[in-house]
């Protein structure tokens, strides 16, 4: 029995579905572009095999174990991040006893995609059925067609970005780039690292830019040129674009003297919290500066409070599951640097949100006057079917489709790209469909808009 | 081919589509009835044919060149404010080829009503039909059928009002009534330019109010005078409301003294922002005050940011599609208000967000306690097929239909009156087709409100 | 002809609602299960007759007369908190004449099922059914079948929640201990009154706290060791929560020296209200440190803007509908107490909210990762139809369904409880329903979903 409905995702109103599933059959087989992610180079320069199905598909997702944390299971049992041997199968066991805890949750319709289409699996995973899926899982990652390069082009995928700190070496990027294999895989310019001053070791990282640069980032204009130079690394190895995850959406637009003591007063040992986020907004305008010098299309994801659970934080680190979203403000944050760049014809900044409510409010109406401004598909929880129709229904009559970006899987989790772009398509066909059920757009355009949510507004949004 | 479909934004469901036929059929023929919007008293005074269709439809539409503008369309290649002669035909073009970019939104549905019902059109607009549907629309706009009142009475309006500055003369206003066509065209009170100390000229126009009013408008008790006055003689030409867009729903109660001389700061040059706001504030209260006493009802309008975009607002002033919503707060900012006039029998206030997660949270809840509180139609951004859904969906359970007051088409665009109400009406008929097929009322119900959201509301609460 | 259909609220696609149908029929009989209300336990302690119908339906309901109030309708001619003899007949038929002003609203969905379940009437009530509806009520209110105990019984109540001070003397609660009634009374720990400032007579009461406990409360480990005590009483007679209803979310974490001198000011009698917000925030911090002591579930209303009509208040007292909800901050309020007991295995904190926004950007979120954390289910204007929905859609795909605890009808309209929960019931079967129709989650999971959204999760998560 398969364990992926055909329909699924799509209304249940039978014309309303029927439309769906035709525009859905003209786009299910378009290449994946995926512009914005968290797969590793490496993964695609070394071309080793993955891991066992825990290491590959728990450990790493911090989606799936948050849930299972947050119902009682121990972050030691699930072996997250932990020194030493851990026990996949057992861990495998444990997630698969829980699995109901993710029904009508998106990681829950990725992961049964990755069963079926990927592994052959045709039976619901349930304590019943872990050790079986284990050792076909376990069995298939050592097979060829599973290794990295292979799934890549059985993804179909077209282009693949990394998220990278400006203090990576790229190695593995230029490696991939040196070797013949044609699959194309970019760096994204990720600056929190150095442009932070709350990031861990900033002032470290400050230096050893400056090494890595030539330049002498302990002054503003040696930082600034350190941050150019290190841009154009990674332009030369593909990139085009930036990322940048903010508290707020807040930026600045101090004058030279005003930024300079600003940057001096970061560098001391006690700059205040008040002096970091004015840091941090006058860091967001300077990289738009940038970006209309060398034409790396900009990225904003504010409003992740970081490592909120601060006992999580200090025995597991970072990105454990613990990041939880706040309440945003980009109409007034935004302005400083809009006053400067929002109407240049070359730039673009794309803005993405944690705070749903900002849809209707500021993002469409902003992104439906600015010319710089692109919306960012929904993003993190809110990657997800409902957040999906939320989206469409809130942003659409204020920005239109064309102020829109097409897709982001932004995941680290490389097996489930194939499922999450399957899940963006099928939610687009479905508000689709009700569009056209509904007599508010012409079949027709509802066919040329499908492929335009699907291909062609990332391929010019993100220049590729 | 036409370009509407009758069934156009009923539920796809074929059962509620049908109920949802039926209501719309009960409602489509009956009058408008628009107590608030912005079309010019002196169009129905002097009866001139309207101009061509680029100067009708796209230059003072914020609308449509906001959404050309965002996706990199000049201001300057669509005439936009432009001094000497433009090239309609050329903006027509560029409008025509851009189309696509409105595909989803409430403008391109106007739109689409307008070129078949009133203009006969046939044909989707696009580059290839773009210079057909100029001539086509251009010629008709020549025809007797096209002038001002004429219109008026094909779209079967009951009554339109108009919003104007106290500062205005309405000599339009007194042409019509002194004329002897029938057509019920009223002024709405809107004092933005005389309450609003960050209005340009704000002082100039308080002078000006004295001089019109004869009043010594440089004292407190004076300008209150003459504000009385100038409503007295809005009422006198009709009117039966007043209008407030003020950045927040802030409101005050000042004593006699304090308000003395925060007046008198207000009138100082150097008078800091938080004074204004508070003058704002209070003048919202006197407002009330006045609205006991002269059974204006009064429409408070908050939260945008005007003028979001600096260059723009430099380059092409105010009202060019660059004003923002921002987060409101009506809970704590109404307070002072409806401490002194919230129980008061003869008193009413109609509120209007562009901030929807209110709806539910704030404003249903005050609307479904205070006698005084009726909630709006949704707003602006909001004035659309999904906007009118979450509006219905987040303020009927709380605050019932009755709170409410109908519709509002808000607009300059005169020709498109027909058109948003008749999405009005439609959206309405599918909110109300989906309680009767869910059962959550009888269909009995629904067609008496149906009615009442269609007319009788709107005559209630503005005393039409 | 019945005033209810057998169908309602279920979706119109035939389908789907064979599918809902199907859902509703496997939990429509289970028992009632309700771990927070607000009932009196003297009505089952005494079992006398309820009174009459506009005694019993509309003066203690705010949801109600609140909407009364809003069209008009004067509170003295609805009795509502009179000294002296009121005429209920005159009540009930100004009651009746306004009863289309509760179309689409939830309230007028409580009322008709019980004006058909319960008493048997067939018409939808009006000014012309006034009478009957009367006459049929007060005189079943008098028979036997209508004493509290007996429809306790008829409602298959399993368990029913008061909310009680720490100054009742719950006697009441003990009398139905010591009858032989079956009937599952507890009570629920609601501390406002001894640790809130701005409570009425806060000092009085802590005063009389002490006297009950044999503690000196006037002290703050005195005053600690008051509330221990008191919580254990309340366990004594079956106990097993505490509510908190709190303007806001915030809690701190003060060192005892801090506490104490807080505590001091908040006794003297000029605190400010800086000082009443941190006291309250830190008393939530201690509530939830004695709930890891004694095992009660802690529970956490905030964000009500209590008495916001100053002059009704003045003439009416609390609770007459003229609560107003507002903005809530979770993430940033919530975490000091999350510091310190958010990873405790055997805590459990359910959280309300009158400000859906922060459904799907802070509570779930914050509920799918910290172990401690469950979502209760829409609270006051939002426990309706939409609201419910809602909550499903924005919270289900980041926290699923087993962090949230089932249904709380809340209400003290004993007569509505059956109403209420068959409502949520339906509800439920909606959305499940539609899962199931769009694949997305399985048939069979569905029915197991829908028991544990019915009696498992709140069995379980109020530890009863």
């Amino acid at each position: 029995m398969p364990i992926l409905h055909p329909d699924r995702l799509f209304p249940a109103d039978p014309e309303t579905r029927s439309i769906a599933r035709r525009l859905y059959a003209s786009i299910s087989d378009l290449p994946i572009v995926s512009p914005h992610g968290h797969t590793e180079a490496a993964w695609f320069a070394k071309n080793d095999p993955f891991p066992d199905p825990a290491q590959l598909l728990i450990l790493p997702d911090h989606y799936v174990y948050r849930m299972l944390y947050s119902q009682g299971v121990s972050m030691h049992d699930l072996g997250i991040r932990q020194a030493g041997a851990i026990d996949s199968r057992k861990i495998w066991r444990i997630f698969a006893e829980h699995y109901h805890l993710f029904r009508g949750t998106p990681t829950r319709m990725w992961l049964d995609y990755e069963f079926e289409v990927l592994f052959g699996l045709d039976q619901r995973l349930s304590a019943e059925t872990a050790d079986h899926s284990f050792d076909v899982i376990a069995e298939k990652l050592q097979q060829p067609e599973f290794l990295p390069r292979a799934l890549y082009e059985r993804f179909r995928i077209e282009v693949l970005a990394t998220t990278d700190s400006p203090l990576d070496s790229l190695e593995h990027h230029r490696a991939i780039r040196e070797s013949n294999w044609k699959g194309r895989i970019l760096p994204t310019f990720r600056p929190d690292s150095v442009v932070d001053p709350a990031f861990h070791g900033f002032r470290e990282n400050i230096i050893r830019l400056g090494e890595q640069t030539g330049e002498d980032t302990m002054t503003w204009p040696g930082y600034l040129n350190a941050l150019c130079k290190s841009r154009e690394r990674f332009k030369a190895l593909g990139a085009t674009a930036t990322d940048h995850g903010h508290p707020t959406a807040n930026t600045a637009n101090l004058d030279k003297q005003e930024a300079e003591s600003l940057f001096t007063a970061i560098l001391s040992a006690n700059s205040t919290a008040e002096q970091q986020e004015l840091f941090r907004a006058q860091m967001l305008t300077e990289m738009a500066r940038m970006s209309i010098d060398d034409g790396l299309v900009m990225q904003l994801h504010p409003g992740s409070f970081r490592n909120h659970n601060q006992k999580i934080f200090e025995q597991f680190g970072r990105d454990t599951g613990a990041d939880i979203p706040t309440r945003t403000d980009y109409v007034h944050g935004l302005k400083p640097l809009l006053d400067l760049f929002g109407n240049e014809p070359s730039f673009t900044l794309i803005l993405f949100t944690l705070d749903e409510s900002t849809y209707s409010r500021e993002l469409a109406p902003l992104a439906g006057h600015y010319p710089c401004l692109r919306l960012g598909p929904p993003w993190w929880f809110h990657d997800s079917p409902e957040g999906m129709l939320r989206f469409r229904e809130m942003a659409t009559e204020t920005a239109g489709f064309y102020n829109t970006v097409g897709f982001n899987d932004d995941t680290r989790a490389f097996l489930s790209i194939p499922a999450r772009h399957d899940v963006a398509r099928r939610a687009d066909s479905a508000y689709l469909a009700r569009l056209v059920a509904e007599h508010r757009i012409d079949e027709d355009e509802a066919f040329e808009l499908a492929q335009d949510l699907t291909v062609n507004l990332v391929r010019r949004a993100y220049r590729l």
